[in-house]
């Protein structure tokens, strides 16, 4: 839980860990904090809906960290809700300040004028994506061929219907990465892991990656994890744990190799 | 000329011209400029070498003003030559700090590291494009549909050989505005336009069309001028007087219209 842990600033750059790290991983987590600062106050919600999935992805900061350690890899996430500004969508997109999100009424975006959707805009999406962006372009820059993996997580309930798959594997233009991914973890575990679910970049959630790894042919994949397995920081642990070596045995696949 | 007129900064975001223009065209010019800044010294060029075409684009950004005086369009262009680092390119390609362009060697480029790549690349292309993706996401948060436009100049002999094609207009994955610039080039003016000449998006010269207007889906064209027909002050403005409203009539014919 991160509410309360960040200071208020007039922009919110994203958080990076282990920024020297010398593996080909950037691990990103749009959706890591349920932060919300006090200049957009709480959006009219009540605390369970701030602290309920529509707010973050409770876990995935968790395991996103545990992946980032053992892989030696860096880690990028945001510092606000995704209910004030969801960084894996573009500023014109309805779910980039959700007026509504499954069952629930997002009261403070009920009526986002322009000049507050383009300051949400400045304050929050534009540092969040200039941040990762000078990280790659560094990266790329010396020749360490970064791998953009997001790490996400979803409610094992959605609208009243329970979902069964468990690991969730989601390309865009290039499905390289992604398909090595599904294969590692449907032979090296037991989840249930499956291509394109519980979301497919047909409901505009691989923004991020159509922002920053596409237009450099950056190997890439979003990764959606249920909840309810990454639930306490042992599982957080735990699960990061069973998907490094997955993640690891994906990206030694690619071509080119890293100079180093 | 732009030498010696810029101080030795840091960092090189773009300069910004008409920042409050109201029409949809921004005009990019990464080729504006054939400023050496001092930290770099002239790598090695002779003055001629720094004052021809491989140095910058000449002519483009005095044509860039006037399209975007004409157009209500706002102007975003690099302040370093593109030797230094060439703002079209990603920083693993290799032109983006070239060793050699067209017939002449760049000494200052010949064997530069990884710490200088990556020092360039920070310092010259990360600021240019954070400088023009802030400005597009203003724009985009306030409902003003951006159509981005980069103005190039091209030399009329290259490698020995004459360029016949006067007036190049590029497409990368969205054709859409540029068959309709080259429709109204090829019905409203005597220009002799071609698609795609005398370079195209196979010569990785529409990165920041992929960059900046792709993710987000907005309307996009890479224009290309022969430097002969824009070799003087008044020259740039007889072209932009030409030009201006073949890309009114292309942009008027785009949907959405811009909500206003």
């Amino acid at each position: 839980m991160n509410a309360g842990a960040q200071s208020d600033a007039a922009v919110f750059p994203p958080v990076i860990e282990n920024a020297a790290a010398g593996g080909r991983a950037v691990i990103v987590c749009e959706h890591a904090s349920n932060h919300f600062p006090a200049r957009w106050g709480d959006l009219g919600l009540t605390p369970d809906q701030a602290r309920a999935h529509i707010a973050w992805d409770p876990g995935a900061l968790g395991l996103a960290r545990g992946l980032a350690r053992r892989l030696d890899g860096v880690l990028v996430h945001a510092p606000v809700s995704r209910l004030v500004y969801d960084c894996n969508r573009a500023p014109d997109m309805a779910g980039a300040m959700p007026a509504r999100s499954e069952l629930h009424d997002i009261p403070g975006n009920a009526a986002i004028t322009p000049e507050e959707r383009a300051a949400r805009t400045a304050a929050v999406y534009v540092p969040f994506h200039d941040g990762l962006h000078a990280l790659l372009m560094d990266r790329i820059a010396r020749g360490l061929h970064p791998a953009l993996i997001t790490i996400h997580s979803f409610t094992p309930v959605y609208f009243g219907t329970p979902r069964a798959v468990e690991f969730g594997v989601i390309h865009d233009a290039d499905e390289t990465l992604p398909r090595a991914i599904l294969a590692e973890a449907l032979a090296r575990t037991p989840l249930r892991a499956e291509l394109n679910e519980p979301y497919s970049a047909r409901d505009d959630v691989t923004h991020t990656l159509r922002l920053q790894a596409t237009p450099y042919g950056l190997p890439n994949a979003m990764l959606e994890i249920r909840n309810d397995l990454i639930a306490t920081p042992q599982a957080e642990s735990a699960m990061a744990a069973t998907l490094a070596p997955v993640l690891a045995a994906a990206m030694a696949a690619l071509t080119p190799e890293p100079a180093q």
